[in-house]
Order: C-alpha cells, then sequence, then structure tokens
C-alpha cells in the first residue's frame, strides 16, 4: 500500500485511479446514506474530499467515531467532483481510522482560533490553515536558500554554536553552563571560576557566525552560514526571539558594490522561488493575512533596487515634508519611520542605503577614505524596513587594530581575527539576513512568534 | 573584472583564453627569467599554475614579496601546460598582491602538519589540501541531505535549540541562562531560583530534536531536522564533541520497515552524490588518508543492506569462533566489537540490526507484541559501526503513560508529546543520523575534531 500526497493527487489524480492516501480529517458532514471527510495531509492547503457511502466496511462506527483531528487512511477510487473548487474527490472503498480526537476535549475545532491562543498550543497548530501554510513557505524559504548558494559555488559552513567570544557585542549574551549552581568554584578573588567549567573559561551562545564565515572565506572564496543565533535581550515584542535562524554568506575578494549585488540577487531568487513553489499557500496569505505580500513580493522581484548613500539619505529625510518621531541629522542611526519613509514612500520599491557613519557600525566594517564613514550596507523593503545589513570587512590590519583600540575591545580575544589580516588578508564582504524577517515579510505574519515552529521569548521556553 | 573559480578554469578553460582567478599561493618556484606560483581558491583541491614572466609589471617586487600564503588576483591567458598532471596553466600579465604571508610567522609553510597541529590553527587549516577537502565533502554531505528530503516533499523544520524539558536523557546537558553569578537568586527552599531566569525555568541546550519533529510529523507527513545538538560528556575522545550537527526525519503513517527503507534509501543517496561531485577529493582521501574509503562507499551504494532482529544477531554472536571482550547474552546492547564483527565480518556490507530489548531503551519506542523488545533499529556500517538509530514510536496512549510511569519520567513536561497520543495519533517512525560521523565514514578522517570547522571539546571553545 503506497502512500500518495494529497498535493499530489489534487494536481495529478486521474478518474478512476485506485489510490491510498492518509491525514488528519478536518471537517466530517453526513447526509442521508452518505458521509463526506475534508482531509489534509499537510502537503498543501487544500483538502481532499472524501466520499463514504454505507457500502464501506464499519460505516456506522466510522460515521459515530471519526470527528475533527482524527487520523485516517482512505483507500478508495478518485471520481470527477460535482462540488465546487475542486477537480476529483475520492470514493472511499475502505478507511481506516487510526487516532480518535475528542470533540469535547480537541482544541482545534472548526472556528477561528486567535494566534494568541495557537502560541499556547504549538504542538497541534500546525494543523491550521494558517500555520500549515506558514510552515510550507518557511522551508520553501531555506530550500531556496540553500539552492541560491549551492547552485552558486558557496560552501555552507556550520559556525560554532557555542563561543567564548563576546566580542561582536550585539546585545545581552546567554551563557552556556555545566557548573553545579549550588557549588560554583570561586577564584582567590571570589570571582566564579569559569576556568573549571567544561570549556576552562565562560562560554556563551552565538549572536553571530559571521566572524567564523570570514575564516572560511578566506579559505574557500564563498561561504555562507545558515543556523541558529541567540539573543539575551528582555524585548517581549511580535519582532524579537531569543532564538532565531540566520543568514550570513561571506565573500572574499568582493567590495561592498559585490555585496550590494549579492544581497539584491539573493532576495529576488527567494521570493520567486515561493512564489513559484507556494502559489496557493501565497494566495491565501494575500486573501487573509494581507492582502499586499503578492503585490509587495512581485515589488521585489521586478524592480531594480534603489542604492543610495547614507549620506544622501540624511539630505532626502532632511527635505521631507514630514515629522518624524526622532529628528534626523548627519550622524544618527536611522529610525524604523525614517527607513519606511524612504522605501516605501519615498522609492516604492527595495533600496539600498550605504556608508555609514562609523560611529555607530561594528568595528570590523571598513573605514572609507573619508576617515569618517564605514563601508556598511543595508537593504530597506517597503512594509518591513531593514532586511538585510552587511559590509565589506576592514582587512587592513593596523586600520582594524586602531578601531578595535578605539572601541575598547581586548585583541588578545580577537588573535585569530587578526591573524586574518597578517596572512593573505584580501578585500571582503557579506551580510546577515534575519531568516524569521523574511518568513514575516513573505507572508504578512504580524507576529515574529508565529512563523518558528516553537518561539522562544522571555520566560517561554514550552515544547 | 570576473573573478573565475579556479574548479571552473581547470575544466573548462580553453587556451587563449583571457581569464582573471584570484586565491592563495601555496608554493612559488623561481627559475632563471621567470617564476612559477602555484594557486588555490578553495573551489577545488588542484591548484592553478600561474607563469610570471619579466614582462609582467613589477616583476621584480612581485617575486620577492609572493610567498607561500599570499593572496593574489591575476589577469592572464590560458596557455597549454608541458608539466604533467594539468592540462593548462595561466600566464600572467598583472598580478595583483593583495596580501602578504611572511615566511617566518606564517604557520603553514609546505610541509606536512599534525592534525593535532592544525587544530590549534583551526582559522588557518582550511586552507591545507586535507582540512579544505574535508570541508567540501562536508559541504557536499549536507546538500545531499536536503535534496534527498526536499525531492521527497519532507518538509525541514527547525526544532528548537533551547530547550525546557530534559526528557531524552541522553547524558549530560548544558544550563542555558542570563543569571548572574554573583547574585543567583534563592528561592525560601533555599534553591537556585529558575523562575527568574530568561526563560521562566531552567532551560539547557537540545541533545534531540526528535520530540519536536514528531509534533510536525503529526501535522506535514514527513518532515526533517538538521541542526545542532549538544551533550555536555565530559570525553575527551576522538569520537566525542560537545557540540554537533544532526538530522533526524521523522514520518507519520510508517512502521520500522517503512523507517529502515528510508534510512537505506538516504545512506546510499548521500554517498554516491558525494562520489559524483567530489571525485578528486574522494580519490585524495583514498590515497593519503584511508585507502579503502572509496570500496567502503562503493560497499553502500551498491548492496542491499542486510536485515536481521536483534535476536538473531545475539545467535550469530555466540555462534561467533572468537572471544568477545564484552560477553554476548540476550539483553545486553550491543557494543561497538559487536557490531563491527557483523557488518565488517559476517555480513561485509551495512546491517540493521532491529527489535531490541526494552529494557536498553529509550521510552518513545514503540513496544512489540512480545512486550520484551521494542520497535527500535540501528544501522550498522563496516569500519565504522552504528551510523544510524532509529525507532518507531509509541503511539497508543496507554502504553506510553505506562512506559513513562515504568521509566520514573515526569508525565507533566511531556503533556504535549502525550497529545499526540490523545488526538489523532497514528504510527510514526524516524531516525538520527550524526552528521559528523557521516563525513568521517566517507573521508577516513580518524579524529572527529577535523571533520568540523570549529570543534568543541572539553577545555575548548576557541575561534
Amino acid at each position: 500500500m503506497e502512500i500518495r500526497r494529497i498535493a499530489e493527487v489534487l494536481k495529478q489524480g486521474q478518474p478512476e485511479e485506485t489510490v491510498t492516501i492518509a491525514g488528519w480529517v478536518r471537517t466530517k458532514r453526513e447526509l442521508k446514506g452518505f458521509a463526506f471527510m475534508e482531509v489534509n495531509d499537510g502537503s498543501c492547503m487544500a483538502n481532499l474530499q472524501v466520499v463514504l457511502d454505507p457500502q464501506v466496511p464499519d460505516y456506522d462506527t466510522l460515521v459515530q467515531t471519526i470527528n475533527t483531528g482524527a487520523s485516517v487512511v482512505v483507500k478508495g477510487n478518485l471520481v470527477p467532483s460535482p462540488g465546487k473548487g475542486q477537480r476529483i474527490e475520492l470514493k472511499a472503498t475502505t478507511v481506516t481510522l487510526y487516532g480518535e480526537a475528542d470533540p469535547q476535549t480537541y482544541p482545534l475545532q472548526k472556528k477561528r482560533h486567535s494566534f494568541e491562543f495557537l502560541r499556547t498550543i504549538a504542538h497541534l497548530r500546525s494543523r491550521t490553515n494558517t500555520l500549515g501554510a506558514v510552515m510550507r513557505v518557511r522551508n520553501a524559504c531555506a530550500n531556496a536558500i540553500h539552492r541560491f548558494f549551492q547552485e552558486r559555488g558557496f560552501l555552507w559552513v556550520h559556525t560554532p554554536i557555542i563561543t567564548a567570544s563576546d566580542c561582536e557585542g550585539a546585545g545581552e549574551l546567554f551563557t552556556v553552563t555545566s557548573l553545579d549552581f549550588n557549588k560554583l568554584p570561586r577564584n582567590k578573588q571570589q570571582e566564579i571560576d569559569f576556568s573549571q567549567d567544561f570549556f576552562g573559561k565562560r562560554a556563551y551562545l552565538t549572536v553571530s557566525g559571521q566572524l567564523e564565515a570570514e575564516i572560511m572565506a578566506l579559505a574557500f572564496q564563498n561561504v555562507y552560514t545558515f543556523g541558529p543565533t541567540f539573543r539575551a535581550e528582555n524585548s517581549n515584542t511580535s519582532r524579537h526571539l531569543a532564538e532565531f535562524w540566520m543568514v550570513e554568506p561571506e565573500m572574499a575578494f568582493c567590495d561592498l558594490n559585490g555585496d550590494q549585488d549579492l544581497a539584491e540577487a539573493f532576495l529576488k531568487y527567494i521570493f520567486k522561488f515561493v512564489l513559484d513553489h507556494c502559489q496557493e499557500d501565497m494566495e491565501f496569505f494575500n486573501q487573509r493575512i494581507d492582502n499586499t505580500v503578492l503585490e509587495t513580493a512581485e515589488n521585489i522581484i521586478n524592480n531594480e533596487f534603489g542604492r543610495i548613500t547614507y549620506t544622501e539619505a540624511i539630505a532626502l529625510l532632511e527635505k521631507a515634508d514630514r515629522q518624524f518621531e526622532y529628528p534626523v541629522e548627519w550622524g544618527v542611526d536611522l529610525q524604523s519611520e525614517h527607513e519606511r519613509y524612504l522605501a516605501e514612500e519615498l522609492f516604492k520599491k527595495p533600496l539600498i542605503v550605504s556608508n555609514y557613519p562609523k560611529d555607530i557600525k561594528a568595528f570590523y566594517m571598513r573605514l572609507n577614505d573619508d576617515d569618517k564613514t564605514v563601508a556598511a550596507m543595508d537593504v530597506l523593503a517597503p512594509k518591513i524596513g531593514e532586511i538585510i545589513g552587511g559590509s565589506q570587512r576592514e582587512e587592513r590590519l593596523d586600520v582594524l587594530e586602531n578601531r578595535i583600540a578605539q572601541m575598547g575591545l581586548p585583541p588578545e580575544d580577537l588573535w585569530w581575527y587578526l591573524d586574518l589580516r597578517r596572512f593573505g588578508t584580501v578585500p571582503h564582504a557579506g551580510f546577515g539576513l534575519g531568516f524569521e524577517r523574511v518568513v514575516q515579510f513573505m507572508t504578512g505574519m504580524g507576529n515574529i512568534r508565529d512563523v518558528i515552529p516553537f518561539p522562544r521569548t522571555p520566560l517561554s521556553a514550552e515544547f
């Protein structure tokens, strides 16, 4: 008995074919002498309609015990469907009920549930239309990312999750330890003695794989990371997760222009791939969640991204006929309201802003000849703001050492990062893409907790 | 100036073509009036030979300052190579030296370095032949894994890294915390009060995504995880890492036979993919690291895997005309020596052993009708032993509750796992593959620390 997927049967199944499908019952209806079940197996949003007549063995028991949420395997013959919206349906010859779902206790009855409620049953919510579609789109995005880079000869490199370096300084770090909290070792100065911890020093969860990706780019030219990253930031917002996935390509012999070219090609590829592979799901999001998502995706795919410098962006913002909450002047970081004004209202398409003031950017970004700006870039997209942040990296040993000293970072922790500039250094560049942000952008889902299977947030690590 | 990759130039470049390549100098030789550089860009093991004559601008300075490890961009014309082992070489017209590498201090001079030494310079070791080949094979394995599952309609699901559950019980756990170690909150019983920690309870690094993958399989039928997992085991061996990558497929409406079929097809696919895509690297491993790796790979690809039960395996071991260090009798766990005897000597091919005694296996494995064994399986491969472990999961609520009680696990922590058996439960099965083990197996590398870019082991989290 070969089980076929419902997506494939709905697309390619022919009348009179005998097929077996397996899935979960979304609804059951009884008419006089017949019963109908809508069965979903997660392969697509659409259900397959199954018709049961009294000749099906155990008809009466089945019709009584099958309810929303029950799991069934159905063997039968495909027949043309008289109903609208479906080409074929399945006339059952045998139905096996594997697991019941008591209508009194099964939380997913056929009605609208709030996303807040669904988060409390994250072990069941992927069985709903919306979360099912989110996870399929998420998978398609992830698949697109690997395909994009592999087609171009980039190596997927696994940078470490546990790190002893806190140099990125991108906010709060989680500590990873195997010390016994009740017998914490202390040194002579009465400080916690992390030399007795598992790694012989204090260890953290990574906030970025970039520095290690640079190592690999200086051996393989083009590489990318795609893995989990962490922030111990106590932000209970719809935009923050303590654990999220990030993509970070890194290219040797590449400058900020090449970096921008890659970012643009990359975003276009992902969006096109998802539109091509998740048409039904994307139409659902457009109808039910945000009626601009298809338009926004087309906008990304079909427009050449705008490219301006930070200095030009500030001039445009100063000329804007509007009051911003955060006033604008050269040197300030762009706020979300500024980014959205530029991308949504002024350019009406994705926009790359480059060459930011050095004082608001990280130590590893390449200092420009003006000595005031660094070769950084942000990709701003209509409706979402910053979606990618990247830079050309400082490849000159003396300049980098100066920046590290100015910013008060411990050079001894960065000995290997400096070595990369000592031995065969090259211009190189890369960027970071928050994976969940892309899925949000794609689907129009308002809360980042609804685009990852099991969100980790303050006071929440259930499932 | 479009930079072409050396792998592609070596394969497809034609004499008289003008090309630009970029990479790192492996060796430089001067002859009277000429200089030769071997340049590598990480795209393949082979170097491109570059010929410099005095007409190249700055010839004298270049020849003096370019040493092993220097980074260069070379523009020139391809010419047929008179040397053996190479079809073409590059006659330089211009050479740009980006970064020097001082022969007095650059650690990677042209000589054999021990793998132990190379681990201390993990930021440079990927520039060596062996580690370069390892990382390319690692990428090919990873790519093969995604392709295998995506072609078959499995969704890649991201199960959480941070978890509040320690139910898998697969050894020691790392704690993840943002508590201040110098001001640890305590409750009235003077215990550490993890309710004040970031997640409101004690949190750990995951040891497996399986339980969450089951959630997703019961919505999407077929899913897989591929991500980092952790063990705080103080094992300083060549087989253990504190952080490693694992692949865990999970299939609904699938029993132990289907699980075995998938495992066999999966391993064959990975090995074939790598042989097809990394021919040169695999020949290197076969010549320089372990002269059986090609044979072993062909053995996996071309043989139907053996399939026996644990009970049959014990009988075979009891009949063996040899003394095992660990004596064999029904009920004991198979040791590495037993597994290798079965796969290498008796079957001489991969072998799947199924239906192990319940007392040596995890709580979630499906109890067989004999009430003594569970529907578990291990795939044993010649030369490496266990490479995959899997099982059909217990889908019957009452049986699972009994097992949880017998094993003294806290059912309240598993409420959602039990819910999966309450609502639309189905037979389902899956397995786990240690990703680094596969890369070791493929390449013949003896130490697991040499098949991951930045190994995390006791007292070591550098880079």
